[in-house]
Parts: C-alpha cells; structure tokens; sequence
C-alpha cells in the first residue's frame, strides 16, 4: 500500500462526560466535535459506554442497560500538547460537569500518499518524523 | 456556565472482561459497578467491543460480529491512587479470568457550582487543585 | 475463585482506522484481528465510535450519527513491548489511513488455575511475576 508513515509523540485527550448533557441547546458531544473541527483538530473519536456511573453528574440504577437515558460518553483526540492546550479554554466553556483525562503517547501515524488536499491537515505530521 | 474546574492526576485504571463473564451468578460487570459505587469510587463507564479475541479466557471466531455471546467489554475508572488500591482486592475476588491495565494521567475536572450534595461525592476533588 | 494473579508492565496499542476500510478486499478490523492472532498475540478488543471525524482519512458530517458508513474504529492490545514491535510490519503492510498509540502501563492478569491448553496461550504471562 502506497502510504508516509511517520512517527513520534502526542497527547492523549479523553472527555468523559454524559449522552445527556448540552452545550447551547444541542448534545454537548456534537457541539465538541464541530468545535474541535473548527479549531482544526486532527481528529476526535466518540465512544459510548452501554453502561456506568458518575460521569458526568448523574448516578444510574441497576438496570441502567435498559432504562438509562443518560449514557456515559468519551470523546478522544490525539493531538500536538499545542493544539490541546489551545483548545482548552474552549472545553472549559462548553464542559458544565465531567472528566479530562491528558496522556503523553508514543504515535504512528499513516498516510496515504494519494490523499487529497481538503483531507491533509486531518493528518497533520508537526514534529513526526517521516519514515522510509 | 457556572463550574468549579481543578487540575491535578489521577490514576486510569481500565478493565477488561468478557461480556458473559459471571460473579455469583449476576453479569460480572454489573457486579463491578456495583461493588465500585459501594466503594464510593467516583464513577465508572463500560465500553462494550464489537469484536475482539483473548479478552478474558474465550476465543472468538470470524464470524464473531454476528454470532459472538461473548464480546469483549472494558470498565474504565478514573480515581486516586489510594482509592484504586483499595478496591484490588475486590477485583481479585471478582474477576475470573481477565486483565487490568492501570496507568497515570493528568486530569481537569468540571464540578457544577449548584450541585446536590448527593452528588457531590461523585466528584471528588482530593488532591486536585481548585481553579479561577 | 481459583485464579492466579500476576503483575507487571505491558504496552497499550490502540490503533485507531475507520469502520469502512478495507485490506485484501476484507475490512480492515477483521483482518487485523485474524493478523495479531496469527502473530500469536494474547488479545484484542474493538471499539466502535458512534461519531467521530478524521480518524481515517475521512471526514464524517454534522449528520455523521444518523448517516455515516464509516465510523471510528479502535483497536486495542495489551501485550509485551517485543510482541508489539514483532508485530508493527504487519500493520505497516495492512493499514492505509490512520494512527497508532503506544503506551507503557502496569498491567494486573488473572488466569483461571483450571484453564485449557488451549487457551494458555491467550494469557501469556513472560516478565509477569506471580503472585499469591
């Protein structure tokens, strides 16, 4: 496969917060993908639990796998430490209750060769090193 | 919004178990919310895998997408040290077969300013530093 | 329950592709799934985002819960850091568009005493030590 591979370190960001929560009348975990896209965040990814407790500022009974409308979800970006910490400021205004966990990680990331334009800063390589 | 916000590190400890896993003849991870929320952890979110291998002591096939009743599942916690400490031996006791990984992270945690006190111990705030 | 318990470091691979790529004309996910258990890996486990962006190479829209053919995908691995590099060409040849993370964690592993040969080999225990 025709692909750049590249290599070095990035932060780990994970959001935990609740499927219930909004931000400005809508899901707060859309509002935070529109707005990581918007700040030009190389990528997010949204995990929703099937079950938990405390996540956000509610508590689930025993049965919550049935009944629960409030569903625990965590929302990760890897990222340079630059790009997270100036996104901060934008999660402390959206954020009303809830979890960030911060991580330094060793990457590897790939990249077709063939990619196009609109697609490149989706991978952005500031201080990987390129491989053969 | 109105949210207290404080900084600090935490422990992630993460579990992972098989879906049809049992303790004393309940699902094993309802079980570990349980005991977890009896223990006055902060909180808990179980993420379920849609396929895997080797999770706790079963293999699945290819077809595991369709077939499996026994997918992989991963209860993650993000607590203090000491607090994780204290509930190893609960997790001795309770998991059969399986895998805990635990790991450092620095952690941001929004608290909203009206919270109900019966809520306030699911964010508890020791050693995190409060902020502006 | 009659476990043994061993206790030690291993390293956390996630590798992070999307839902509609394809090796070999397959999907991705299970093809790496068949690929790590060929190398004799102890276990994976995949997670399914229900939203994301940029994770691939692709870009999923405002709509992406309701409408999106191609969600986040994670694939996780525990195991020793040799297995892991062992295994790096691998995913070299098989992933076109993505992101792997490497972290070091402490890892606790239960092991039924009563487990088949079989399955010995899904809980590899090298540079674990045992413990009572």
């Amino acid at each position: 496969m025709s692909v750049h591979r590249f290599k070095g370190e990035r932060t780990l960001m994970r959001i935990f917060i609740g499927e219930s929560d909004k931000f400005d009348g809508r899901p707060l975990h859309e509002a935070l993908l529109d707005r990581l896209r918007q700040r030009g965040l190389a990528g997010a990814t949204v995990l929703r639990g099937v079950a938990g407790f405390g996540a956000s500022a509610r508590v689930h009974g025993q049965d919550l796998l049935r009944f629960s409308r409030d569903l625990p979800l965590v929302v990760e970006v890897v990222e340079t430490e630059e790009a997270i910490q100036a996104v901060l400021p934008d999660l402390d205004e959206m954020i009303g209750g809830g979890l960030i966990t911060l991580e330094r990680a060793g990457v590897i990331m790939y990249r077709p060769r063939d990619v196009r334009p609109s697609q490149r800063e989706l991978h952005r390589i500031e201080g990987l090193e390129p491989e053969a």
